[in-house]
């Protein structure tokens, strides 16, 4: 289950990541390299923080397939991107839940601080998106207009909290990507926003 | 002592990276982590190309408080930046001495040669900002316009000149600041600058 | 001959690199560091992504010497560049190739998958410009104009189906490298490119 929960982020990551780059025009490489980047760069920054090494897709092929594939339906059905723009961000919901899961687990599995752990769930969860958005020489977006990150980092906090209460790790996961979805697809419907600072 | 510059020099760079963020009107999710990635990211680049992982600061999280708190206090002191400029500057210029001797020290530490010891001291001193200026989607500063890096580079020479004098542990650290510290000082004070190469 | 392949290349991209951040009017010091990071920013990638700490140019200072050379070649004749034009875009075709098959040769060594071998030769060989491109806020050029990176794929693939063919080492490296050349000479004499994704 989780696998598979695992395999939708993935693919909804490296489609979003191709749909910003043909945006942008790039050429097909440009759009392959950025769906890419898109769907495991927030892991192998994480990876190679930790000194997780060679990182993770290096050694499942899993995920080139899937992002190959989702590269290539991206651009299949580019003209109808519209219609599938719900189902789309539904999925890249599931992905940020997971890979936050993700993040969460390596850092424990390594013994670091629950804040470390939650900074490297964030990490995991985000910062693809921040890669993608840099390669395309715009400020990240997650870092301007929508409350993305900070729900990872809510999550990660949800999940140490009901980690101390003893619970199976089956129902800890399943809670903790269930407030993280929630959370996300409210605070989509109801428009929940940080605003600026403003510093004049 | 060293330990207190230490200090005073993250936060310091925190300061500087949210202020900087402020400007481009990031979120505070966006402001928080441009003052992270200021103050640490040229230690995290330095651990990750050396392979001591997990980085510095996931070790560390004296390094995590205190960023929040510079990061708060940027927040808070915001419309008051123009009466702080002179002490943040001075901050700065403490943490670019300190930062420099710490990048020295690992290279020394793990014995590689001189010269890329002190590019060791150069990335931890200056490319916190580097990363900065990228995901604020600048040219990073210390490319163009200051003598910043240049007296990373002087400092580092500095260092090795008095190390074959056999000088005492403490002397050596100390006088390389205080040459850092003073060149730096004296650079913005009498405007030095390296000219761009005119290339038509 | 190979080794002399390394150098030549390591110097075309260092040239390249300088010639770039001159058109962007940087000053000495981020002229240098451009030069540097598109010289060897594809092989630190590549080893950092792989765990092979400290990172190649830590340990051989070679490539410093010669990007220092590049450098220096490269700010003296920065007003007499266009007679160079077709030795620099020579000596940077050769780079391509040989930087492809040390990318190649590093995943085979521990071990990886010819999928994943085929992406460290394309890192080595391009991410160097990508992060060059970056640091100097342009959308990767390998994106977008050029086929660059995906001659470098090219050459992977027909590595491994040679590979496959049982022929001598020096052969098979070769062999590769002149397909890699050649197809490059020719994807420009011919004006090749990949055309943009149109998604409206």
């Amino acid at each position: 289950m989780f696998y598979l929960l695992d395999i939708i982020g993935t693919m909804a990551f490296a489609m979003s990541g191709a749909l910003t780059a043909m945006h942008k025009r790039l050429d097909p490489f440009g759009v392959f390299i950025i769906a890419f980047v898109t769907a495991v760069g927030g892991g192998t920054l994480r990876d190679v923080l930790i000194g997780r090494t060679p990182v993770g897709w290096m050694l499942d092929l899993k995920y080139v397939y899937v992002i190959i594939l989702g590269f290539g339906l991206a651009v299949l059905f580019r003209k109808k991107f519209d219609k599938l723009r719900t189902s789309l961000f539904l999925f890249d919901t599931i992905g940020l839940g997971v890979f936050t899961l993700i993040g969460l687990e390596k850092g424990i599995s390594i013994g670091l601080h629950p804040v470390i752990c939650i900074a490297l769930g964030t990490i995991t969860a985000c910062f693809g998106g921040v890669i993608r958005d840099i390669l395309c020489t715009e400020i990240p977006t997650i870092f301007r207009r929508e409350i993305y990150a900070t729900i990872c980092i809510f999550g990660g906090i949800v999940f140490f909290a009901l980690q101390s209460l003893d619970l199976d790790k089956d129902i800890l996961y399943l809670a903790t990507s269930v407030v993280i979805i929630s959370v996300r697809l409210m605070a989509v419907r109801f428009k929940w926003y940080l605003p600026a600072l403003d510093h004049k």
